[in-house]
């Protein structure tokens, strides 16, 4: 059923039918245009603009397909859109009094709507998912107690840190993501119901007890504007490809951490394959996924903001191509999201590998710099003095070896982590008080 | 001047040099970086890690230094980057002592913090420019007063709408712009001095000091995170490529309605360019040359998504690359913001041809069809009559004709503009509540 | 069934299967991946690896299951991929002996083998289509005859070109997107069988045999490179972003000229779509679809490019994303296609329209201002002068006018389309060239 | 200077002004600018539209101001482009004359002239770097003889390989950047002057002459699209990104390899950095400046690629974007390119690490599992019972422990990568063939 024709004398090319057809994609919405149906149809009421007992054949029919679809009932058709799907089937039941679904509103709002309903919900499994994973880092923290690694920049060991303060460094990141997509969620709580196809609409309209109907918190402000404004889209996309960059940045590490030369954890058999050809391997795969899908994620911010560009005001056909990357997105964000909680929570840290490695006494040579500056030192005398520990250690004058060695003498790995205590510093002080916030943040 | 070199035993290769310097690029944080070493100092001294008559020597010559910039002093050498710079600088004023900007810092929490403070006056600046923007679209609507024009869905004639609402509805998504470039700012007001190089500091650092002198609201919250996070500079170049594509869809209609085909518009001389070749054009060139820039915010977002992306933490020298893009961005917006805000200013509006085009009888075929929901007809059949009207006039039935004769002669522009009264229509009452709400928005 | 898991101990998590799964995407490879598997066989018949006894057995199954395929039986099943489901319904048939066709190989080679095929016939169905277009605009020029239009700069008027032209414009633009198809198949013409999983083959494999017998001209140059290099893949992506972008400037113009401001062309009523709202709307779709999926191919050629980006050699799992984008691009550029073809087949053109726009004396004015020249003006002078004819014509001086009118005199729509003759001119000399070389080119 | 401004009556905006100056960033054409002018007089006068005396004084004034730019003379001024910039220092030499340069062509033409000899000397610039790059892998290769290293799969130690044969992996990946920029170059290699703005001219211009005498092999054969096509900037940024992600690759593992974990390599002190807080860092700082640049050439393709996405024919004000992104990419690959042939010249290999690391008995299982399908075992179960000798050596069976060993006896290192010998191969005799192969194509 196509919901447009009167004027056209010839059927559609089959290849431009189908070429055009988003039913496949765009089934995702039902339940959302459903919704916005019967809250349009309770407004129109309310609105005298629909007798009551033509309302109430509507809503009926909309509801018993509600909980057809909840029941299994497939979305199935050559219909064009999900629009032409539902009024189809509504006209089987109600018969032409279906078509007065469209007094007042048309797909432009109907479908931006069922978007903006689809994104706020995506942005609350997100949101939730993220929870589930910050909860596990952080019981991973707390079971790392003090075990601890060295930390690094430019990948050479730099300086000692918890392996606590590690995970958490992580939570952080995602917590920033949680936060991202709550504005995300904001962005998209507008109901445009009452924009029409561009201009509103000459009936006596209500926007408020739609949106009311809907949960959504706020109305549209100008009828063009709400037709061509795809930001809450953008925004849902650009918090996904953060949020995957957070991930490429943990999965990377437990790359290299499970590395025969890191060593520092192994991943569980449920959540790790092996080779067709090499039968020892034991592959991080998770990780690896999660990092290769990491492109997928800038593409679709890219496609939707490339195909937004440079179009006039109002709806332009364009825009349907404006929810197949968000379908993506949210799915394969959700997946990761799972994949990684899976891989984070049955890891294995072999937390004697790092804790050798942090023996290393390189990692401690910025203390050894703090003493002896404490010592009286100018700070760039007593870099230098530290560094030449390190790279020239035969060529240090009696004197300067004294200093040293004094200064050694202070030093100890647990002592240098110990004194990082300040919000924020790698210490376990610092670690204690970031669990006591990151357990008040989850609730726990 | 280095700040580091004590284990190496060779120059750096001049090639190398080159490519890893940053100070021409990172001038434009130097007074950051200064405001930034004068409130850790202060810190340093009220911890006592610095004593007294040290802090009073760096704060006074960093104090002058910041005023000579002010009244034009370059910032030149061959430095490697600014922060060398400042202490190369600070050196020739008070000789070793310089060094101990050093204590409890490293470059990695300082040009962090330097680009946060960066990136807080970038928001503002560019949020001052969407006011004015939006201000110039008020006052252009306000002028307009009730000319009217075709609205136009897939560029073809849709509906009518008042010139004031289609001026509004870019308002509207500048306003978003605004709100998303106020949440930026939220993001990037985190002061992460204390995170040193990556583990926080040995030193009885406080972090809460540094932050309340810059004027920060928050305060790192984990070290590792701390200098890796780069956040706040891609949730930054998201904002402009957002606004950019808002940009670009004023620049299409500009330039589409300035041609000979639509004559909407007629560029002011100041603000357009002619042909070295054919003396008669008369070119929409600033139009052209934002939209054009379009790809330039896109590419940039897309730049430094992509260098973040997998890496480890805590930093890594790929880091580095994440401030040209942000200072382009930053630069080509304000310039655009700048250039559309002239445009419009200047604007000569040809409503009179806005107006004939809006005669045309199509625009008002929906409003034909509600009249003839509202006589009786369902919805699908009124949609389909009004269709005939147009594509096969010849063949409507007698009862037809004289249903759609009357329903016509219920319609006038005026009347259809009027009728679109609810809350973000086209028509004049929901215009002038839009304009009220702009006013109050830009506080006019 | 798996390929591997002798030393697991526990199933993967189904989770994590779910999620590495890449069978129901990358079953567009199974006849390339059984034809492959037959060369592999012949080769190591060839070598004596394999006894000709289970060389004929597996090379029977594997044919039967081709033309299964080929009659329509599906690829089913919940195996990890398709090589699984390969080997998997192979051990069905043979048993045991299945497994043989992993000797000398890995999943690693044999995928980018597969991957190769695909993109060759890619490249060559992609050429087909851009061929078909080619030649619907061949014949749309010659069908045009000497009809002309304003030829545009920034949307304005400029100087007037045949019809002819600036259908064979996007004729040549899509004569460089066959030429890079064309290269992107030669970089795909490969065979990297023998590589193995990384390092190549301790059996006596013979890359050249197999390669031989699946049509590839070149064998891998070494097998590290062999299972990393996604080249072939990256310049696939990018050639159909070019097209794509070929099209959306095609497509534009469609929009631009289908509305009614512009009138140039009227859409076929199969190849384009009405409104649910606006009855009397018809709408380029076709044209806006196309436009809007540019940004689908950005997006899947920064999808591929981010992937690749800084993994080390040799596999990394990241890499089983390289299929999705591929076969996105290569599915909706096809379509494109097709669709534009149709559309353009069937597009009415307004000559009489189009030609009455070209009347506008102002694209005349280079040629005045040539004129002018020829009669012994500097062209800066004669330029200005011209110009002011447009501007302020009441203030030309009696000589100036004169010169001008004479110059007018001189000039008229047709011989300023003739005097444009020289190769690549808008006039019909060389438009006639021109189709004769686009003949040539399509072999007509 | 203003090559435009007959009808105009105001002055420029000088806010519009300085967003439209491209001579800062376009003197970089100015030699081309300069060639084009002159080959574009000597066809004027061979074409007699310019008489010799007038083409002698302008050939004169023009090659004096190309050997006054050799001598390093500046491009200054307030000019708005780099057109503009030659006619006004050329009318300063021959008066009113210069404006005769403009007769038969157009800025449109002219620009696209200059950018495509740019790129072409791009091309063979960036050739040549790359030709020095794959000469010192080589090198490197030759001097590592029998060095060998772990190869990797998923970051996991797979397979034995050669140094040499590791090194010319890259040889190879470059190779085909090589081949590439030679393709962009043919794509370039394309003389559009007789274009003029958009239709050709109608003077009696010869584009074969100009072509000559610029060095192009073709000319253009459509002035619309002459004027409207950047595919080769497209092509060339597409190279460019493409050898990044190549270059990316190198130097992630050079990032690995240099960490304590690896130690394969270490950094020349010429080419690697200190830190400013911890004395005793080396970081490879080369390499992580190449990987965070990949970002940069992904950006500016993504920029162009969006910036001529939906322009409708022909030159559109959008196109001046087209050169910055092209001159970033030519710049930075250039730079990438020489500091990875420093770093790689100078950079120490770690053998005896290497060829430890090597030992891993885990790399020999592939052929350990060969040995056994040798011996008569089916592939699957050969592969089965050698990953059990990893994962659970304490359970095999008498028997299968004497298979086993007699199948363990046979295997070395060095047996391992010499039967490795097959085109491609990681062993020995392939390397010495590719290096043949290498030296061939170097002309070494």
């Amino acid at each position: 059923m196509k919901l447009w024709g009167g004027r056209f004398q010839k059927p559609t090319d089959p290849v431009f039918e189908e070429f055009g057809r988003s039913l496949e994609s765009d089934q995702r919405l039902v339940v959302h245009d459903l919704e916005t149906c019967l809250a349009h149809i309770k407004m129109l009421k309310e609105q005298s603009v629909l007798p009551e007992v033509e309302a109430a054949k509507l809503t009926d029919a909309l509801e018993t397909m509600l909980s057809e679809l909840e029941s299994g009932s497939p979305v199935e058709g050559d219909d064009e859109d999900i629009h032409s799907w539902v009024e189809r089937i509504l006209k089987e039941r109600v018969g032409e009094l279906a078509s007065s679904i469209r007094i007042g509103r048309s797909r432009n709002d109907l479908v931006v709507t069922d978007f903006r309903l689809y994104v706020m919900a995506a942005c609350r499994e997100i949101q939730a998912l993220l929870r589930e994973l910050q909860a596990t880092l952080v019981r991973r923290a707390e079971e790392s107690k003090s075990s601890c690694l060295p930390g690094y920049t430019h990948l050479q060991r730099a300086q000692p840190v918890l392996l606590a303060h590690h995970l958490l460094a992580h939570f952080w990141s995602l917590e920033r993501d949680h936060r991202r997509f709550g504005q995300c969620f904001d962005e998209a709580d507008c109901c445009i119901l009452g924009a029409g196809a561009l201009a509103g609409s000459s009936w006596p309209v209500d926007p408020s007890i739609s949106a009311k109907e809907l949960g959504f918190s706020r109305i549209l402000q100008n009828s063009l504007d709400g037709v061509s404004d795809r930001d809450f889209a953008l925004q849902f996309l650009f918090c996904c490809a953060t949020c995957a960059t957070h991930l490429s940045r943990m999965a990377q590490e437990l790359v290299l951490w499970s590395s025969s030369e890191f060593g520092f954890v192994r991943f569980d058999d449920a959540w790790s394959t092996g080779s067709s050809l090499m039968p020892q391997k034991k592959n991080p795969d998770p990780a690896e996924l999660i990092r290769g899908k990491t492109g997928l994620f800038l593409g679709n911010l890219v496609e939707l903001l490339t195909t937004v560009k440079a179009l006039p005001l109002a709806y332009n056909r364009d825009l349907q191509q404006d929810k197949p990357p968000v379908f993506r997105s949210k799915e394969e964000l959700s997946a990761c999201l799972q994949v990684m909680n899976g891989t984070m929570a049955t890891l294995e840290f072999k937390t004697q590998v790092m804790q050798a490695a942090a023996q290393d006494k390189g990692l401690l040579i910025t203390d050894l710099a703090d003493v002896l500056v404490r010592q009286g030192l100018p700070f760039s005398e007593a870099h230098h003095l530290a560094g030449r520990t390190v790279s020239d250690p035969d060529n240090l004058s009696g004197e300067e070896k004294s200093k040293v060695d004094s200064a050694w003498s202070e030093l100890t790995l647990e002592k240098a982590l110990k004194s990082r205590a300040h919000p924020g510093a790698a210490g376990p002080d610092s670690v204690k008080r970031q669990l006591e916030s990151a357990r008040e943040i989850l609730s726990l």
